[in-house]
């Protein structure tokens, strides 16, 4: 069964996640409206945004790693990013960027380019979790609403599947495993990139919902690797929460394409109103 | 069996952390030259120092994320650190810290403090790995040379000691799980800290000793969340990596408190002469 969402027009990744030069290392862009959770953006859209200002001002076309912590968040709307070059080498640059709205610090990052090969198999990964193996077809498409009925209008723009197994908290049942397995697709199927790949890993609802819902779960650190570049379809998620102390969670996400590559991971820390 | 170092002159970490403060946010430091791999700092170290200039700048006293991309190794000897106050909240304040050498930019760091409340366990633990329950006593202390016979100079400050599952590297024969699990403790004993543990989740070798010996693993990008403040005496760790793609690894790592507390995780990102 899939949750059709006629009628709703698509903002692409690549146009919601556009830049546009403004002075040396500055850029603006338009956080758009669609791309949030109840009107608050994803930390994820806004991270690789950033990325995609930092991959701009150095000589590598790859981000490979970016480690973003949350200030405050922005409205939907207009915001600037400013970058830093902090060192530009042979195999890998690094970047410092910013996103503010109304002079206000938002998010800070630090990104990490370089280029990914064309190695076509990992050379070991044995260290890896079980990937996710249920096909595309067989995972029905998350509604864009929270358990309690906040508008979650990302999801009507992207496609998060998952897995029977992971859908328990959609009926109040959550199995207390604090995993999500799924697929997910960005709108109008586009393929993704390293750049989308930032937003990959956060794109998934916080694990903890297959604990206890617990309403918003906001990031305070985000940092993700890029680790090969993706092939063209959507890719399989795994989000998974470990530990829940003194009201905040880690949160591990990995991201493998279509052909069953992992090309992205990532760790968060964030807040959450239990214990 | 223990390994003896007599005669050896003790460096604590407090000591060799310590900070000189030189202007408002700007700091003066020595990094110690027996905190090292083979005359490198170790980068967990740095990323400590980092930490303590951050909390002495904010209101929260612990730091409880903290992400470092490293761009040039500095030499042992000193090193400045600038420190910006990028938001002071009510329940966590963010830092930008950089250290540098001889106007050279070494590591850049974001780091976030709060205040580790007094909870005494965990709300939900169910996701983290499998905790290290070896005695200390039955974990037997690392050399400090390297398997190629390198100095590691830094393992006659500080004792790590491994279980004989993790020993394989050490006499040629990994186990190819890519997994080292043992104790760590501090010169003279010293209790850890949240400062201190930014550096126990880098103290252990690499965990691809114990798939294949490959030289130095240089650190690109590393992120720590210190989960709670750990009980006096050594810490439980575990370090694992996941994958090798591309010359590049990913390892997390895990540290318990004597007691059975997670403390603090990363997650870090290295090059690798591998594949």
């Amino acid at each position: 069964m899939t949750v059709q969402t006629p009628n709703v027009e698509l903002f692409p990744f690549s146009e919601v996640s556009v830049l546009a030069a403004n002075g040396p290392g500055q850029f603006e862009a338009d956080v758009n409206p669609e791309w949030t959770i109840r009107d608050k953006p994803n930390g994820g859209y806004l991270l690789a945004m950033l990325g995609r200002a930092a991959a701009s001002v150095t000589t590598h076309e790859h981000v490979i790693a970016a480690s973003a912590h949350y200030l405050h968040s922005p409205d939907p709307g207009r915001v600037s990013v400013h970058t830093e070059l902090l060192r530009s080498g042979r195999s890998a640059s690094q970047v410092r960027a910013r996103m503010s709205q109304d002079g206000q610090a938002c998010v800070e990052a630090l990104v990490t380019t370089s280029r990914l090969g064309n190695t076509t198999a990992p050379y070991w990964d044995s260290g890896l979790p079980e990937m996710v193996r249920t096909p595309y077809e067989d995972c029905d498409r998350l509604v864009p609403r929270t358990p309690d009925g906040g508008r979650v209008a990302i999801m009507e723009q992207i496609e998060v599947r998952l897995e029977a197994d992971s859908r328990g908290f959609i009926r109040g049942q959550p199995s207390g495993r604090g995993e999500l397995r799924g697929w997910l697709a960005l709108p109008g199927g586009e393929s993704f990139d390293p750049i989308s790949l930032l937003f990959a890993v956060d794109a998934f609802p916080p694990a903890t919902f297959e604990i206890e819902f617990s309403g918003w779960v906001p990031t305070l650190e985000l940092t993700v690797y890029v680790r090969a570049l993706p092939a063209p379809g959507p890719v399989r998620v795994l989000q998974r929460a470990q530990l829940i102390d003194d009201q905040r969670v880690d949160e591990s996400c990995f991201v493998w394409d279509r052909t069953g590559r992992l090309v992205a991971q990532s760790t968060q820390l964030a807040g959450i109103r239990l214990g």
